[in-house]
């Protein structure tokens, strides 16, 4: 079986105004779709970020991938290392994980046609991914809910159906929201966008509306070390895990000997060459994993090992996302037995009729059933990805920026206040 | 697909008298050949230590396996922790590959049966087992020539093909005649036999005779501290590595201090337990890794895994073994990017008409070809395994017990004189 072509397609869906510590989430995700077509007339799906610079490299890949075996997934990163050369780094102009390095953009380019050389291989095989993962340890994957501080509208829009939250009760109405329609037992929320006593303010809102819920806030690494310690010593008991409160390795560890609950990342260690530096000093005690930059399902399987290895717990990341990606995560985490913590998930907030395959999950409990049908157990709907395609066209947006965009539509806006 | 069928069977098959730290092998080395059948009938094979309390842990989850799943190798872990309990630590005689723990233990066992699952996967699926690993990053594998100081027989026997080798003289002939028949481009000499003064004349001589094959020492921690930064002085620019010249993590941490080559171990790092202490005091820079101790064929690659994120390097381990283990120490070398020594193997001390498959390996050139066939690429000989199983049992042999054996055979012998 060799890969005959890989198409490689952006597209956007519609997305609220959710906010964070640089900005809005603009009236539009960007995602890219990859398909991976084969002599033998299976298809495999993968997805991963929609910049123009990223789609840029995946189309200089995919050009390079035909005749490859899908049952090859190190050619991919021999054919990617020879394709981008080894000083690559990928733009990113929302830096909400992590600095971009060679490696991780390596790593990042890796991932989509990885993830459907599996699709692939699976369904040659007639098995679900997990089962080319090792098998699952759990049929069903427990996600969290994702709440952000969000404007009742995009500007220009009428009212979206979550309304504003723009402070506690905002929050804890969202939260109820969103427990009731999808049944999430955990609950994270974006900080680094109000003062962060306001934001300690809201997570013992939830603590209250919630009594049995674990509980995360994530500042995006905006607070200063005092301003982390301080918050983490006031939600002592309250949190589950502080993520990412401030910014860099040496800093995290600062703030681990003076918080009493673990400190989790998807900034600060978001590749395999950070680990030591963090394992030295004892950064940080959880690693949101994410197949998308840290190369791929094996990767991610490694990657857990290593935090089992060093006594970390292993969580997992989202970026705003669509049903191949959540598709993926359900499979690897079905397949790893130390994701000790619910996942995060962007689900929620995307259009429920906006999707690329035919039949999006669907959560009960705030968990998915791992799909047991062959390869990832999804099925691409052309007409859709077509929709989503002429949406990316028209949308004008060819790179993910949330600060660029907050200053254009609320040039007033003030980012923590008086922190 | 289901397991329908376990089968274990100890066999043994002759060894010549090689000497190490704590004795000399005895005229038979026992191993254990696992069989796992399907309700498809499909056979995957596995090899492991034929120790009587290692086959009975083995033949415990043998009768525990029937209805699993050959994908679900995850499940082989869930049953033998089940089967075994938490507590139980395997009896090792020999001691030549560190202590005994109970992961360590549940890993031994669990492994001849993964090996075994992906021999089913990959026939089921017509693929080699390497595919199943991420596909081949070379198609050779190299392996090193394996010195030992021996006898020129088992005691009562007639002299074998390769006469004595009991100074640096008897080494050098050793070599050259390994390396004439097999093609070996690198020469690892096990000491602990003799003075390690003595030891290093041999590599000296070595290096005389061949030189541009990396070189390496194994004394398995019978030197001090002193003794090992010693030698390690004296064989700076010679040796490749110095492999476990001293006894614990702590010890190699301060030779390796004094020493200019890596230290390399597969006794004192021989479970993920034992990876945090080394790395934190940077006590070895190359781990032999071994699937039949580590857990298996994907414990291996993520063993790989953490070697390269921490700067590791990565070789591997051999016992004495017959062709199943070959194959399965084939396919993993041949999935794994960072292996980037010459792996050891014993097999030149097998007679060639020995083993229980039906087409043995040869080399050419100290390589390995990788098998392009489905599963391990070998096959099972009935009768083969039919007459080593009946050797295994009039041997009398139940345990690996080098140092009873010497203190039976030769009373007066004595290891290491003068050091």
């Amino acid at each position: 079986m060799k890969v005959t072509q890989v198409v490689v397609t952006p597209v956007a869906f519609a997305d609220p105004p959710l906010l964070n510590s640089v900005g809005v989430h603009e009236p539009f995700a960007i995602r890219a779709v990859v398909q991976v077509h084969t002599d033998e007339g299976l298809t495999g799906l993968g997805e991963t970020y929609g910049d123009d610079g990223h789609v840029a490299m995946l189309e200089a890949v995919a050009r390079a991938l035909p005749g490859t075996d899908p049952f090859d997934t190190t050619a991919i990163v021999r054919i990617t290392a020879q394709t981008l050369g080894s000083a690559t780094v990928r733009a990113d102009l929302h830096g909400l994980t992590g600095a971009a390095t060679p490696p991780k953009t390596l790593a990042s380019v890796v991932s989509p046609f990885e993830v459907a050389f599996f699709d692939i291989v699976g369904k040659a095989v007639g098995r679900p991914v997990v089962d080319l993962l090792g098998g699952p340890v759990r049929t069903e994957v427990p996600f969290s809910a994702y709440l952000f501080y969000k404007w009742a509208a995009q500007p220009g829009s009428d009212d979206d159906a979550w309304g504003a939250a723009l402070d506690a009760g905002g929050i804890v109405a969202q939260a109820r929201r969103m427990v009731d329609l999808y049944g999430f037992e955990s609950l994270k929320l974006k900080g680094g966008v109000l003062h962060a006593d306001d934001e300690a303010d809201a997570v013992e809102a939830l603590r209250v509306e919630f009594p049995s819920h674990p509980l995360r806030i994530d500042p995006n690494a905006t607070w200063d070390v005092p301003t982390s310690i301080r918050i983490g010593q006031r939600l002592d008991g309250v949190l589950e895990y502080l993520e990412d409160p401030t910014r860099g390795i040496p800093a995290m560890a600062e703030v681990h000997r003076d918080v009493p609950m673990p400190l989790a990342t998807n900034m600060c260690v978001v590749a395999f060459e950070h680990i030591p530096e963090s394992v030295r000093l004892d950064a940080v005690q959880v690693i949101l994993s994410d197949h998308h930059y840290w190369g791929g399902l094996r990767a991610s399987q490694h990657l857990a090992s290593i935090a089992d290895t060093f006594g970390i717990g292993l969580s997992m990341h989202s970026n705003s996302h669509l049903g191949i990606s959540l598709a993926a995560m359900v499979h690897l985490a079905a397949a790893t037995p130390n994701l000790n913590y619910d996942l995060d998930t962007h689900w929620p907030w995307k259009r429920a009729d906006e999707d690329v395959v035919t039949h999006p999950f669907s959560f009960s409990g705030g968990k998915l059933t791992v799909p047991s049908t062959p390869g990832l157990g999804i099925e691409l709907d052309p007409d859709a990805l077509a929709r989503l395609h002429e949406q990316y066209l028209t949308s004008g947006i060819k790179r993910r920026d949330d600060a660029g965009y907050i200053k254009r539509v609320a040039p007033d806006w003030v980012l923590r206040p008086g922190l």
